[in-house]
């Protein structure tokens, strides 16, 4: 293991800066060779990819986005990208590379390494916290604080104005997100991809608080699950009361990583060039019950399940 | 001048519990009793209100919302609905009002003062700072501050994965959050009421820097000037290339009060009660080039003119 | 388990709110009466207590410090006032304790009990991270945050200025904050209780760098291991070279919780209550290996270890 | 004017970096080449300047601290420093120099710009607000902000622990900062430079409201008129209650600058450079009276005004 390469795929998460300062840092304090490739796979296939040395990532420990941009890149999907990719890994006598990514860079880089025989390391980075198999992605704990930001904010609208909004979080197929930000903001619904949701329930509770004094309401949406709009207008058409939507979009993906973000970055970037080095392959490198482990891409890209009927519960108990 | 009642009316804006704050020592101090409405003009219709001293305003100075709550009241532009309210204020034996909120709340202060023959002073708060005669209302700077770093945040990921991006900030009759937020996060483009807009020579910008190597873009859209869905759905119709709508929302109205929100509502709280000690009525106090000063809610409440070309020009020639 | 009572003692830490507000409504929820006692072990002592119902914690979940208020309470220490506040158990019918503090209030909790027969139910809420066998207190995610603002903000200085600074941050006995911040903030070198320091050496470092080009440097150094002042001196004694002193004091105590700080205090509220119900005694809840589980007092309150040379090496190794 | 160079002297404050980009921009807009000179005066000396262009102030909108660098320079205070200075000045024929900084660097460009018939024009940066004439520097908006934050989140300690909080923060000679977050921070009193202080009336006015159930209180002071330790010290051996100290220190001068630093920055760097292609010079630009104008170093230079006991009045009725 002489020279190896690290990319950020998929969509952009606070920390993965702070990711790549590790991998490099590490990388050429175990005196290896590290190339940083740029727009996620298509710098790959395209050749776009520069040596990074200790300053490269000066400066970068606290910035969001990623200043290895990133990339949606079909063209890693099909056997030609896939061929001008490893032509370029061959050309650049690349021994490994070290992905930052969430499920579609775990599963392309699980696809991509056995094919071709690259060993590969992922480093979980996404928003959304559902890679399956590890605690926590870098990037999300930002991500729910960014959203919890939004939510206090809200609150005090919706307490001074007395009236029921509707708040859609990021979260496709995951409801983690939504969650964690609807425990913290003390909201008082939630609905989520992995979970049946009677809303006529939820509009009935909403009239009858009302009727009790309990004027404002936050119900959050995870947006896999429905949108705001949609939640807002089925509301207002069932109760009668003043509903607003609100989307909070890609807020939740900038600024600069947590405490948390950080750590888990910097951290994690160590362990991706120790797997490296101790010749490993074709996994992701996670904390796993609180402590840095690693898991299987295989295992990592199956749908994560998240203790769903638990936190609702909790939820709905503190409001 | 022996009993006063403070009001927030209007759409609720960070400062509003600060200057309620203001309004109520300075009034205490002062040996006035000072009575808080609910509900904004419904409280005084509905006789929601009551005695507050020192300690009913402890620990609010930092919180964003309003305690007195706000509420529109389609009913208090009616003959009934001022009479009502007429009714309260004699019961109460009030003699001055001090109206805490927009355009909309000093309209009707100035209608029902001088209908009744009620001293109301107003004290501008709203996000919007849309008030004629005056430089800043109170809760301005704090959208602001929220939209920008909001901004902040999207710039991340426009960077990042290369993408344009339209940010619908507040503002229905006014500019200025946009202006300010397309200035102050360097956005390369910003749409406003005040402003025709030419969204084809946009595109062609948006064309051209792309094939120089811009490949990011953050146009702000005032919500009174377009929606940000629309306004995307045409960028990518006119460029093909793709194209993220964010609106802000309701973020834009809570929080805590920025220093300088703050400072304005608590010097503006002290202004308002010394108007109605010396007998003043029927103006808002703020501040005017830099000094606390006084204007006629019959000025305060027409149309604002913003140097909107000098604006303009500043954001267009700093991207 | 008919009534029980909540405390908060020693140090405030952000989150103590959302565990008061976790105990109170878990507790009503389970048909258990629930009283607050203000000011910590005095309030016990001195019969300040009152029954809290749903409504006593609206608003809370999001706010620093404590609404039960903490203090020290040196009487507590003593046989008379364990007898008062036992007194005041037995008035008020209490069968069991939730005590939410540190190190000090489980040790307190644990003689007292025991003593007494009084079931008491820890809950760790401490900025240090200091007890052991739990992986993370409520509070220390917010502390080590609101401190990596603060260092991030000096580096701004430290670059600009090309100096050195010293930045002394909580910790008496524990370096917990410390190495976190010093990671997180990409800081060069952290002094703590739990490792012995060679300031020579470092010093030497600095010259080293100095003549590299390096220029500015951030030593972190926990409270209970020596005081910034002086590291500073010694340091401008060493090496010549203009160096800053920052102490960042009270401010990482209070402010809104963090996501993670309100998600623990959430979730061991509801434990506590749970351990109660189920007759378990003399013991503190917490997260374990990322799961909620409980630690008897006696292992609480020994001495926590921390992986101080792991984490020393990666902050030496990442700058 | 065909060539100017831009230079940020004295202490860094927040905004700097949005105020080169602002002369960098509006320079190259008009045709000028702008050559950013590093680390204050010395660079001028040391002949470290290079040309910069539109890029090279990419990013930089809304970062701290100043990519320019800024340092002290005693030896530009004697005749050779400013000789050298001026050696290269004509080496590169540079035309004009916009100078960013505060009192100190407006004195030294008043004069050398005057014995060796340079323009120089100044940009008020300071996070003091400490020159004469205008009415708020860039960088001390978001330096009052970042001190309001630190004391909301003492106020939560305060209060929880019922105890007495000496905050000191910056300002050498001038009060600015300890007024605005006294203001703003609800703080029971404040010690500045310009206004004769009654420690003991103080301490009478503590244990009376301390009788009275009043138990917590934050006091600011400015750096420059007492150490917080020993007033801290004063007030605990004249009331026997427990005090404690803090001091913000540099925290105060980095972070992102807020909306109203950047937009100063933004639009005082437009005017610098339209003021060199004027032909004027000797002269600072800034906000008066809520308005762009100039202000003559002469002027500038002088002891700033405040109206001390208005504001000292404003925060003792409000507390």
């Amino acid at each position: 293991m002489k020279r190896i390469a690290v990319i950020t795929a998929g969509g952009d998460a606070p920390g993965m800066n702070t990711a790549i300062r590790s991998v490099v840092r590490f990388g050429v304090n175990s005196k290896i060779e590290v190339f940083g490739v740029f727009r996620g796979w298509s710098g790959l296939i395209n050749e776009e990819l520069k040596q990074f040395d200790h300053r490269s990532v000066s400066g970068i420990i606290n910035q969001g986005g990623t200043i290895l941009k990133t990339a949606r890149c079909p063209e890693f999907q099909t056997q030609e990208g896939m061929e001008r990719a490893y032509a370029t890994i061959k050309k650049y006598s690349l021994d490994g590379l070290v992905v930052i990514g969430g499920n579609g860079s775990f599963a392309a880089s699980h696809a991509f390494g056995n094919k071709y025989n690259v060993p590969c390391i992922g480093i979980p980075a996404s928003i959304d916290n559902d890679i399956n198999g590890i605690d926590a992605t870098i990037g999300s704990d930002t991500a729910v604080n960014t959203a919890l930001n939004a939510i206090d904010n809200i609150r005090d609208t919706a307490t001074s104005m007395e009236r029921i909004f509707v708040v859609e979080v990021m979260g496709r197929d995951c409801g983690y997100i939504a969650l964690a930000v609807a425990l913290g903001g003390g909201c008082e619904d939630v609905i989520i991809p992995e979970r049946k949701f009677d809303l006529s329930l939820m509009c009935h509770d909403i009239v009858d608080g009302n009727l009790r004094g309990k004027a404002s309401w936050i119900v959050v949406v995870a947006e896999g699950a429905a949108h705001a709009e949609d939640i807002a207008k089925q509301i207002t058409d069932m109760t009668s009361l003043e509903t607003r939507a609100i989307t909070l979009g890609h807020i939740q993906r900038g600024g600069r990583p947590t405490a948390f973000s950080r750590e888990l970055a910097l951290r994690l970037g160590k362990e991706a060039v120790d797997c490296l080095l101790r010749g490993e392959r074709d996994l992701a490198v996670g904390l796993c019950c609180g402590k840095i482990n690693t898991v299987d891409f295989a295992t990592a890209i199956k749908k994560k399940e998240l203790p769903v009927e638990l936190w609702y519960n909790l939820i709905k108990t503190l409001t």
